[in-house]
């Protein structure tokens, strides 16, 4: 089932992890393995999916079953989009270029960075065409500065990108620790070359250096929406009332996500925030989550807790680094083996209504002591 | 009270992994110690009955105390099987038909798995006469052929196997990331002899590559029952509605099991199903289960959540690896030993009705904090 | 006010743990330190009272605050003794007398083994005279022929020993793993003494090889309790309803035992039973505790949940070990002054009513995730 | 936005603690790095902060964001104090003097030890002037003569400080079991300068050795209250029973502390107190917090607990030890950079009024069960 694995034959997302650290150098390590502070929400994420208990139903039907899931008026083949991440040439020459052919052969969608270190008109013209790929959408900040945002949009717009992800949760860069420790800097070469041009960040206040003046809010999300020619994701809700007003402003969809630990340090684990998002929006907007995600179960989890896809973030930069566009296409094919597996284990022909209750209730497990066994 | 030990005198069944890592090679101790993904289910398993906690009583009257249960219209000495495991020439030269004598020996029951590598009729006629042994039984799955399947029926009857146990929680391989980083391969010599002749599986369908064409149904579940001359179990049950299908459909007997981990990564430990199960049925049925039984106190724990008898899987195969028939029959020696002690310990005279109430909730002590004390 | 340390200046009680392992031969470590299989319950003895939070008070009236406690009659100087140990020669040359000789001095209570290393009527003898000792009591077992167990009775209580202790939570040996791989045997010269010339236990039935025949009953209690001239103590209760039971029968006072981790592994830890018996009896006998004690903190938690003294095991023999008599004495001393000290810092003068309030109540935080910080 | 660090270049508190370990001789760092017992509370408050959950807001305003709180009538740049702690000089020529010019500097808030190594008119006189620095109070125990308490009472008040800190938690030393094992003492040159001629403790009473003769009671914080001429904070308070008749004694603001875990171990983590004892008063006085504070978020989630600032200890004194002053100034700009992020980052501009709900209640979360992921 699987694609032709690379030298070092990872059977598994983390094998690539274990390699890349072989592999990379110590300022590229620290750049995309770090996380905030303690990276306790970091940890968190992946202990969080990994310690919601699957209870599997038995003999179903699964003969005519698929993965594919509908996003935002597309079919995708399967439910999984690689995360945006900057300067992805800090990891392999090909970049993002790389990331996203191979994610494009796998059927897998695309969440370009305004950060990519490639210009997002290459990354868009060499990809494959739109009818053999998965989506391809474009990530973004508010700089502060709306003519520069609103040419960024066009160009992203004008490129083929179907979406806007636009990133809610870090109005502030967070105390990147490990970053600070290795002295983390961007070699020659490896710049953000979309943001060329932009103005200087408008300074005043007396928060975080004054760097929160032009900290965007919901009225920027609005002319954001009426500006926009292409769906809006909103990136880094993780309260439910904030899903609710995003709703009200327009979003067409959300990612639960807590920047995968890179930015605020002990927020919530991305599969604790998302149920509760999924309950308080009722299937309003759909749900898109990341965080910790390395597992097919993981994935069709994050379906039973209401999401219709996930995006999966350091695994494939890790498989980039490793083995090149070649690496990130295994590492995303062993993923949907994965999910395939976990589907056919657990009875799930398809993935339109993933029950929750496919997940079991610890909670109304008493026997069992919230004690670990003692070592 | 024990059989004489063997050499490097194992006290518990670990001690025989600890000793089997030692005298295994690393093929064979890939596929018999390995488990799906993370194998959070197969420690999970074990922490599961290690974390559930005895309230015994005393003084109670013990003299006319007994091991003996009730199952299927026959009376075991002990409520132990050993668990179908294939390929068991790998541990040792004597194979199945060895760990079935043992067992036989040991008043133990066996269940045979369809991918033994030896004859299941050599096995039949080798061990112990009925009379003076556990109960024997043949485990296997539906391979998509039901002329095939019945075939293999026929000939598990006719060779006296007492009942057919029905594998329904695997109609995929799990990814055992284990195996496939050591690279398992069958050596020459060791085969699922009872499976040759097998036509190939039926392809068809977009899930798991076309495996899952002739998954089985619940229809083959009716369809074997109704061509069964002897009881019919079904094993890899974890759901309580799947339970009541079941036994709707005719099933004589249940085993709660997750597959010892080897399937679907982060299904929950089966510990903690079997209660559910147990309340859902009202003792409609018999259950069984395994996954993680180590200990005498784990096979008392199992009858108070509402199994009849366990399963044990790989410490039997540990064993055989040791010392050979010898090592199984002292590896059940021992778990029999230290059941009846547990019996003693917690004044459980016998096993027809061990009350749910002998473990303590410990969801009604909260002065413990749920924290465990820091290191 | 710690009396004179010895020579490698033990501050607490897990200090004479270390120094004792060096100490002890492997015979002897592994006879004292080992617990029942996995030694969980052994574990978690300790775990439960380093997990039970508490919650001072300040600004108390503590100028009058003494620890003395009323037990059976008498008054102790303050609410410990020590538990009873076999084969204390193996520790230390000065045995059983030595240890009681240091607690009389220290005024803490002791209670002999009936498999104690020394003759009983030299260890009550030697020690202190009754008004300037704590509490002497005898435990023993009942050995299936009431002959000779009357005759044992009679010889404790004319040797002087003020209450019987009949442990009730051992009908048979538990599995000892850690003495059964140690090939644990006793050296030349360390013998139960006192047991000589006991008659071979009766053997019948079926359960732990017919060793259970004469496994004492209820019966036995209410029979020892008509014949016994002194008060009768039950050790080993850990249900509610067996408590009820032991008042019927007369029973003057309980102590809740596992009988530290060495019986039955996964018993429930003491500190999790004693409230549950506590609140079932209303204060009907006097309880007393074990299992897991070595802080002064301890102590108070366990008077906190309705024990009125608590008995302290190992670390007395680890003293004994590694500094005979003297290290005895400094240990409880030691225990002692942390008790104090802990009373002093929580706001409790007397000890005779500590409110159980003083424990937080851990389940009504719920805003610290029940996760471990992870590493 | 950092000030200029250090050569080792600390990037968060821990980072000094790492540092002081190696600067400091082991007498010192037995000092300053022990606590009580098993340092089970001090390492229990650390992880309480770390295991309570942040559930932030995206998108706010925040233009006008800022870090004042008021406190007693001042207000302070940002809510962060030094705890008192004493003989400075240990860690650093500079001793108290050089942490308080420090802090001055930083505007935090300092609360000099009664046991400070420098004379407390010295450290008033040369820190920076009221107007340019935060609050500077002054910490003391009642030493059981009135007259000198109210002399050492009138000195500090004479010398400026603004408030008196009465600590109440520490009738006695603890158990400190580290300071013990390395046989702590202060150097020569190194003393409690400001208690220079307090007269001996009373002796009386039994419990520890009559020391407790004198401890102080509700009447002399009544009594402190009518004499002392600046506001009075109860230092040491974990019961909402206590801080509810601390309010009925005058008192002007209380700090919920278990004294950094140095005296009564296994007391509660003030995380989980603070919020108790918030609700017992409904704002009715003041609340401060000590214990395990060492991020940004740690602050910011003890004041949605309920608390107008915190106190930070070791990791000042180790600064201190590690880069004189200028790494206590650089320690404090490091904590208040991380509040900014942390409140930039949840959505909060000012502190006034942090609400409750920015912390997830985990115990709603019931799909991850209370079960670490087993390694």
């Amino acid at each position: 089932m699987s694609a032709a694995a690379p030298a070092a034959a990872p059977v598994c997302l983390d094998d690539y992890e274990a390699l890349a650290r072989e592999r990379l150098d110590a300022n590229a390590w620290a750049y995309f393995a770090g996380g905030a502070a303690d990276e306790i929400t970091q940890r968190a994420n992946r202990e969080a999916w990994a310690a919601t208990w699957l209870q599997p139903r038995v003999l179903r039907a699964l003969a005519q079953g698929h993965t594919r899931v509908e996003l935002l008026g597309r079919t995708l083949a399967h439910p999984v989009l690689v995360a945006p991440m900057a300067f992805q040439r800090l990891a392999h020459d090909s970049g993002e270029l790389g990331s996203s052919f191979a994610a494009a052969l796998q059927g897998a969608g695309v969440v370009l960075s305004a950060q990519a270190s490639m210009p997002l008109e290459e990354v868009a013209r060499r990809v494959l065409p739109e009818a053999t790929r998965g989506p391809l959408w474009f990530q973004l900040y508010l700089q502060g500065d709306r003519g520069f945002d609103l040419e960024l949009v066009r160009r992203a717009e004008a490129a083929g990108f179907e979406a806007l992800v636009l990133t809610v949760d870090a109005p502030m860069h967070g105390a990147r620790d490990r970053e600070r420790r290795a002295g983390f800097a961007l070699p020659p070469g490896v710049a953000a070359v979309n943001l060329a041009g932009a103005p200087p960040l408008p300074r005043g206040g007396e928060l975080c250096g004054g760097l929160l003046a032009a900290a965007p809010g919901w009225d920027d999300v609005a002319w954001l929406r009426a500006n926009a020619r292409v769906p809006l994701v909103l990136k880094g809700v993780l309260h439910p009332d904030d899903a609710k007003r995003a709703h009200a402003c327009g979003a067409d969809a959300l990612i639960v996500s807590n920047h995968g630990g890179r930015t605020l340090d002990t927020a919530l684990p991305t599969a604790w925030a998302l149920p509760r998002i999924a309950d308080a929006l009722g299937g309003a907007l759909p749900l898109l989550v990341d965080g910790g995600i390395r597992r097919g179960t993981d994935v069709l989890k994050a379906l039973a807790l209401g999401a219709r896809a996930v995006l999966v973030g350091r695994p494939i930069v890790y498989a980039l680094a490793v083995a090149g566009p070649q690496g990130v296409a295994h590492a995303l094919r062993l993923l949907r083996d994965e999910l395939e597996i976990a589907m056919a284990l657990t009875g799930i022909a398809t993935l339109d209504a993933v029950p929750r209750e496919l997940l079991f209730d610890a909670s109304k497990t008493h026997l069992g002591a919230p004690w670990e066994r003692p070592r």
